[in-house]
């Protein structure tokens, strides 16, 4: 692998209302320097411009779920993010083959998720990274959702060795937070270390197996007939992503104050608790599994 | 002023996206009893259901900067708040000579502003009511900002007495918070039972003064000369609503780290700070003076 990387893109905006990746973008564009490292070429873009102008999340679809190559090779789809998803497929890519060897994308979360590394490839280079990261700054976590690089739909699966996705939260949509702004600032200099020290076939000392967690499934809210949510994020829920949810622990409570727990066998854990954007499909949380990621197991 | 209270608004999602207010009112919708009182008739309203709809702040206009009377006269505003203006005008009002007497309207914001009750009439009625709510809740704040009522943009102004605005924050937008919600619902509750205890004509025991905060003026982020923000408040700021801010205290901070001083000659308090529905005008916080308010000098 060594000097395999050429070509990294770190991406911002592509929820046009997570401000941090916006504002960062627009810094390395005034600070390259910040981002060029001597074995490989760094760009930085805004994806979304659109939904950033407009400080909306999307205008027509979640780019974040535009990435499919079946979807990208669809001319069918033609909403505003379908044709951006296009766009970058053309400036990235081509899926199939890509430009862009890595790509590093930076999104925001109300819930309170702190500095989480989502990676959805079991190359070992790209969990080597999530590992180098948390060695440097160990209050992050590892979200870890193995998957086909090709049928991925994330921005990230379309570098050649797919990517890392930086989500940080707490933070409300449509504005900044210094403590966000500089601790994503931070991830993606370790992520931009990393490659340049792989780039030079440097030993990294890394561990063989770090804890992290991976998504089972999202919860819905209560809902009525019409489809209007009945109950929200129970209190004792509420900002404790990651922790364990044991059956008979309390998840939602309902406008006129009654408690819903959990009626589910296992103790599971969550995440993206109360996430604002996922309102519009009345999602809750999600459901993680609590695993051992192995590094060398994962050998494609 | 016994029973002189007939009709009383509870109004939410003013501002679409603060969810709280709208599914307080979709509750009350559903548990009447709990707005009813004995001496006056309570409606609960959703007053910018468009703007719910779209999880959006407004469509075209802030609804709660368009109940100047000389704006709802002004047949040539027609965007979609400044007609819902006129159409609640229509429904309440007419401004002139409102049909209702007192206006609850629930808000929150991202700042860390806690329980903060907004008035804008020095009548001691309405000086009262917040008086009364925050003996049975200490932790709010008073926020006076006294104004000619027909001049008023807001929509508490349509009351025939005014109104109480209340604003509870940090919450994101487009998300509830059990908090948030529970805290609403009980500085609402406060209000309507002291509504109905002047009607009662009951001695209520309320101090003669209370500290609080009037607005002095908005303070802009940076920009550059493509009015692109520059800098975001400072972390040693951010979260510190109705603190003091000294001569040479950090405001913001810019994207590359550079800090920001006050440079001001006096001692202010901040509040609104880093409010994302004023990054459209590129507002990083207000301004406060701390006051002494007095029920008793502020007699119409």
């Amino acid at each position: 692998m060594i000097g395999s990387i050429k070509h990294v893109a770190v991406t911002g905006g592509t929820h046009g209302n997570e401000l941090t990746g916006v504002y960062l973008v627009k810094h390395w564009r005034s600070y390259p320097n910040e981002v060029k490292r001597d074995s490989f070429s760094t760009e930085v873009h805004l994806t979304n411009p659109r939904a950033k102008k407009e400080i909306r999340r999307y205008i027509d679809q979640d780019l974040n779920r535009q990435f499919d190559m079946q979807d990208l090779k669809n001319p069918q789809l033609k909403g505003y993010e379908q044709q951006r998803a296009k766009s970058l497929d053309a400036m990235l890519g081509p899926k199939q083959n890509p430009r862009i060897d890595f790509i590093i994308d930076m999104h925001t979360t109300t819930a309170n998720m702190g500095m989480s590394l989502i990676f959805n490839s079991s190359d070992p280079f790209v969990i080597g990274m999530a590992f180098y990261i948390k060695q440097k700054m160990p209050h992050a976590t590892l979200f870890f959702n193995p998957s086909n690089r090709l049928k991925d739909n994330f921005l990230t699966s379309m570098g050649r060795l797919s990517g890392l996705l930086i989500e940080v939260g707490p933070i409300a949509q449509g504005l900044l937070n210094y403590q966000v702004y500089s601790d994503t600032h931070t991830a993606v200099m370790h992520a931009l270390d990393y490659l340049q020290q792989r780039n030079e076939g440097l030993s990294l000392n890394l561990p063989t197996q770090m804890a992290g967690y991976q998504f089972t499934k999202k919860i819905s809210l209560p809902e009525n007939a019409e489809g209007e949510i009945t109950a929200m994020v129970h209190p004792n829920l509420q900002g404790k992503d990651y922790h364990a949810i044991k059956p008979g622990d309390p998840l939602f409570i309902t406008l006129a104050g009654e408690t819903i727990v959990y009626e589910g066998e296992s103790t599971v854990y969550g995440a993206f608790i109360n996430e604002a954007a996922y309102y519009d499909q009345n999602i809750g949380l999600s459901f993680m599994d609590k695993i051992n990621i192995s590094l060398e197991d994962h050998h494609k």
